[in-house]
């Protein structure tokens, strides 16, 4: 392993996180709530451990998978731990587990929170807590494609292990001017978010709260009721649009932006993800519905927010669907399985997996009835590999199994099945709320540090799609040593 | 297709099925309880359809795989439907949507009922619903692999549609030997539990209601509180010990007669099972004693029961696990998907499979790692088709996704998720009882004749593992006819 290299890489990462809190800085110093010393402290920290860290010197040049799963890893879980300083050294959130629980919920963009209630948080912390979704989500996925090449070469590896989904599939050749371009599609349809809901009437601070939860497919509000404090019609469209929005692949807003609407439309996977969004709102407010919880109208409206919020695994809620009836939570614990689409700042198991699953079982099906068939699996007009099917159906089976193995886990400390298994469910796709107690009202703050030390690690692997993470835990993973 | 042959061969194990129950009446006949003539009713139709389907002739010899196909699954579709006849035109269960689904439940060996007082059932309708066990649970197999061959050749197609597991591996090369040997095996094996109930001080009809259960993995009791009635150790380690013997793969029994010791005891797929089965009571054994529901000799005794009974699906009780803390509850949901070994009476998703895609995720660990290194995945000595791992990887998915589906189904009414979810696991895996309103105190009666009949159909579905089931369903199966 290039170790030096890793390490520089790892420094480079530390500064910059430095550079993503002068944000936050500048709005403690503005609202004087005792949080500035804080994130100084935070800033001093990760500068000296960066600049020491980037005084390691790669003796060779080359990157290999191994380094760049490693740079991965060591970088999410290094942000999260220096991210979760500003939170406990102000004193507010005074236990450091709960703070390191926050951190990662924030940069894996789950937005599982153990605060009971977040109002009370000073605005620079809320600022920062959120803005570490929008580093999370796309964010820093293009620093490290951004920044890590400065590094050595070999970063398709690193592209290979950090963007969500089978096929990255590079918009343009060059490295670089994909990381910028999606930089812009990324800044600019934040932005966008950001003046429609100003012209909606939702004050500056919360509209930047909650463009940085929607376009990292966060979750965290500043707000204890969520979107739903708002109680508009107009913002709750809005954030819905935007959250299906920033759920679908990155790839295909460039393509629309170039305006391919053609390759857009016939784009097997977006179909499929609005084909399951288009199911799952009717069927949740036919079943909400006919239990006259509220009327057809209202049941709609949420219905349609809750599913965009639960499908690209952002977490903002404006009704309490913990209270909906058995059908309509399981379609939801459903679409936390499922997730978003390859490519997008979503979490889950991704569209593309289940699509393909579902064309490989149908193959199986024409098998059984003539087994001289021989037929391909295409996802639009591109026969897909062999070796890309098995990943996938692996990728769901291991995700299942992590699923299961955390659900034991968490299940020790024996409070209600749902409520273990939403969880777990809710970390690992990296949603937030899930049913129970951690449902929409509730929180993760009752958990032992123990639990909340396994739910990060679920939050971790769910947002690094598995990999990375496992091979990290393997002790063969740092064997053969070659600096 | 071949009709004809498919027709005439329907008309044979309609004739059996009259034959199998000729002890049922004898024993109507004994007890004089007023269900003799619902027995001679239902046999007098089955001898009539049977001989009037017996005159299709086969114009062509051949059978193939489609052909296999639909006898395997309209035989234990005609066996279920006939065979729900005794109870309702006896007047016992009126309903004809419950007969039905207690007969469905009785021959795909799953042991859910809609009976909420079993003790009230007359002699010979407790007889032949525990008989149906029987013969569904290794007995129909053989039944359709000694007498089908006689409608013509072929029979490898049944063997591959009807035997559990993704390789049957033939005991010695002629078929019919082959089904004469397990025949045996299966008998020598009931006789020697029912022995061994009597000399614990089980009675004699209750030691072979027991006995049919534990062989057939089904776990239909003619006691309202199932094995614990007894409240005997020696019947508990005994029915436990059985059950876990009927779990494992006849192939492997044969082996042991044989005198082949040392093939068992490498077997890969039994030291799996075993580890399963050792892992879960020790783990529930924990979880259980720490929460001192009992003492800690009663907990061990208990968890080994439950576990026996739950991963080799069959599903008798002799505690209320549904109070048993989450741990331990979740832990008994994921033995209901492993499921017994293949080649076993039991269902689920078989420990096989699992082994299998665990070993897969294990070689997608090393090929991140190493991606130059290529690597097979070996059973025992032996090289796995890269096709039947596929198939199994899909297997398992689609069994998963077929569940997901039948929960939704169940959900339109509306009870607790945990009830929706363990019903229909519980049926798809054939164990009988799930938690909630359908753990071991409850019963199925309270559910509509909507959700009885597709959890009916789930039963199916998992008896013969999926794909005869699904294929009857779609019309392009029926296509292209050829008598």
């Amino acid at each position: 392993m290039n170790h030096r290299a890793v390490l520089r890489s790892l420094g480079i990462v530390l500064l910059a996180e430095a550079g993503c809190m002068i944000p936050s800085l500048i709005i403690a110093l503005y609202y004087k709530e005792g949080d500035t010393s804080a994130f100084a402290l935070t800033m001093a920290i990760l500068v000296i451990a960066g600049l020491a860290l980037v005084q390691f010197r790669p003796v060779k040049k080359g990157l290999y998978a191994r380094d760049g799963l490693a740079i991965v890893s060591l970088g999410w879980i290094g942000l999260s731990l220096f991210g979760a300083m500003p939170f406990y050294f102000s004193g507010e959130i005074p236990v450091i587990v709960d703070a390191i629980f926050e951190s990662v919920s924030g940069f894996t963009t789950t937005g599982a929170s153990i605060l009971t209630d977040v109002e009370r948080l000073s605005k620079g912390l809320l600022f920062w807590r959120s803005f570490t979704h929008w580093i999370g989500g796309m964010g820093v996925l293009l620093l490290t494609l951004a920044i890590l090449p400065l590094a050595g070469a070999g970063a398709v590896h690193i592209l290979r292990a950090e963007s969500p989904g089978p096929s990255p599939g590079k918009l343009v050749p060059k490295l670089a001017q994909t990381a910028k371009i999606l930089y812009i599609l990324y800044l600019g349809l934040t932005v966008a978010e950001v003046i429609a809901l100003l012209i909606a009437g939702m004050p500056f601070f919360d509209a930047l709260i909650h463009a940085f939860g929607t376009a990292g497919t966060g979750g965290f509000s500043n707000r204890n009721s969520s979107v739903g404090a708002y109680n508009s019609l107009t913002i709750d469209i809005i954030i819905g649009v935007f959250m299906l929005l920033f759920g679908i692949s990155f790839a295909l807003h460039y393509q629309l932006i170039r305006g391919n609407w053609r390759s857009v439309l016939k784009d097997e996977e977006l179909r499929f993800y609005l084909l399951v969004v288009a199911a799952s709102v009717l069927l949740i407010t036919w079943d909400v519905g006919r239990h006259q919880i509220m009327g057809w109208g209202e049941t709609l409206r949420h219905s349609f927010f809750q599913v965009s919020s639960i499908i690209t695994t952002t977490g903002f809620t404006t009704h309490n669907f913990d209270d909906w009836p058995t059908l309509s939570k399981s379609i939801l614990v459903v679409l936390m399985l499922i997730g978003a689409s390859a490519g997008s700042t979503g979490g889950g198991i991704k569209c593309i997996r289940i699509l393909m699953v579902l064309k490989m079982i149908r193959r199986e099906l024409v098998r059984m009835k003539h087994p001289q068939v021989v037929q391909g699996i295409r996802i639009g007009k591109r026969l897909v590999d062999q070796q890309v099917l098995m990943g996938s159906t692996l990728f769901v089976l291991f995700y299942l199994i992590i699923m299961t193995v955390a659900i034991f886990i968490v299940s020790i400390e024996a409070r209600d099945m749902v409520t273990s298994f939403t969880a777990v469910v809710a970390c690992l796709s990296n949603i937030g709320p899930g049913l129970g107690l951690v449902g929409p009202t509730g929180h993760y703050a009752d958990f032992s540090q123990f639990v909340k030390v396994v739910l990060s690690i679920c939050m971790l692997i769910g947002r690094l799609e598995i990999m990375p993470v496992v091979l990290l835990a393997l002790p063969s993973f740092w064997r053969r040593v070659s600096i």
